[in-house]
């Protein structure tokens, strides 16, 4: 069995489909609008009316977190709340570092939102000794030659490579080597890791792919619309 | 009918699905880097290998591009990458504006990947009189009262959202007045677009949801094996 395979048969043993956790992010964010509104129940047509989703994907997708709405009443919504922190973890704080003090780590470090999710970045790593003993948004920036130390010292789980794509791998390979467990990829390129240690690839591209087919559907029905006038 | 109820039966019409769409860039890296290889043809069993997914899924997504493998000879690779980009309207040149020209914006502007994919970022928009004048990685910034005429002036379909949330809607109400067609959003927040424009919201919150849940189940499932050890 190569390593893709075993990849593919880790995805299935844990079962959640991706598009169903991603989508858990948003229902916080309008499940929490409830709570602001003073709003105490919501049923699933509610939420999925107010995110344009379908009912059924809303009733399934939550269903992953143990929870059961009851017909005609809906969900109880500061339930429904602490179900989905508990259910991805975000009600623990989980220790992170980041890799690559640039633009993207300082926009990643300037993103409020994270924090919220039990993110906590510790500390940035950079080798631009510009950088080195500065911070970007109160984080310091440390040597990477510092990161072994640090990741041991500090019991870091999370690391978050925002390198160039040439040397992400690199940087993987030392968070992995310093006891870091998970990889939070934000370069272009797929990034081997050992079994033990799980990576997500932030992937701008593909949200530009929807984008683009979007775009690319509108303007051919606009332009068919127009030659069936002519 | 209500608005959600719309985009829905917007998104079943394209039929697309998105999790395969946000696949294509996946397959495309791939594929150029068979190219690179030299490699000329590739099976949907070499590819689901390479990218750690399953073959029929990998089949599926292709046939969205009209192409056929031939069995046992597979893809021929040349073809599938102008088949995926012609798909995607990657093969044309789309323009764009980005408002917002601050660490998030600064990162999109140096991301070098989108240029490949036919996005020409023509300029950058602010309020910021420190930031009007200057240029970020070559691309001149401006002030957001000349939204409308440079979008006018210079046909632009695409506007990138990377302005702080509160005034993500505001922002995006410049753009559509402006004529934007598509918006693509940065910002965590679901922005409300009259019917003849697309929207797209990047959600990094989404991406930490899927690297959340699987640091979970890894460390649940250590903790069970530790405790049977016991």
């Amino acid at each position: 069995m190569n390593k893709a395979e075993k990849n593919v048969q880790r995805e299935d043993k844990k079962g959640y489909p991706s598009p169903s956790l991603q989508r858990l992010p948003l229902y916080l964010r309008q499940l929490k609008q409830y709570q602001r509104e003073g709003v105490e129940k919501a049923s699933c047509t509610r939420i999925a009316q107010d995110l344009g989703l379908i009912s059924v994907q809303v009733r399934k997708d939550l269903s992953m977190t143990g929870i059961a709405g009851r017909p005609k009443v809906g969900y109880n919504i500061d339930e429904l709340i602490s179900r989905i922190e508990s259910f991805l973890g975000w009600d623990k704080q989980r220790k992170a570092v980041l890799v690559g003090a640039g633009a993207l780590g300082g926009a990643i470090l300037g993103y409020a939102g994270f924090v919220e999710h039990g993110l906590s970045i510790c500390a940035a790593f950079d080798v631009d000794e510009k950088k080195i003993g500065t911070s970007i948004r109160s984080c310091p920036v440390y040597s990477l030659d510092d990161l072994e130390k640090f990741v041991e010292q500090n019991q870091i789980v999370i690391g978050i490579v925002t390198v160039p794509q040439s040397v992400a791998q690199l940087v993987t390979d030392k968070m992995v080597k310093a006891g870091i467990r998970a990889i939070w990829n934000y370069s272009p390129v797929r990034l081997n890791v050992p079994s033990n240690v799980v990576c997500e690839t932030v992937q701008l591209s593909s949200s530009f792919a929807v984008l683009s087919s979007k775009v690319k559907s509108m303007l051919a029905e606009e332009k068919k619309k127009e030659q069936s006038k002519q």
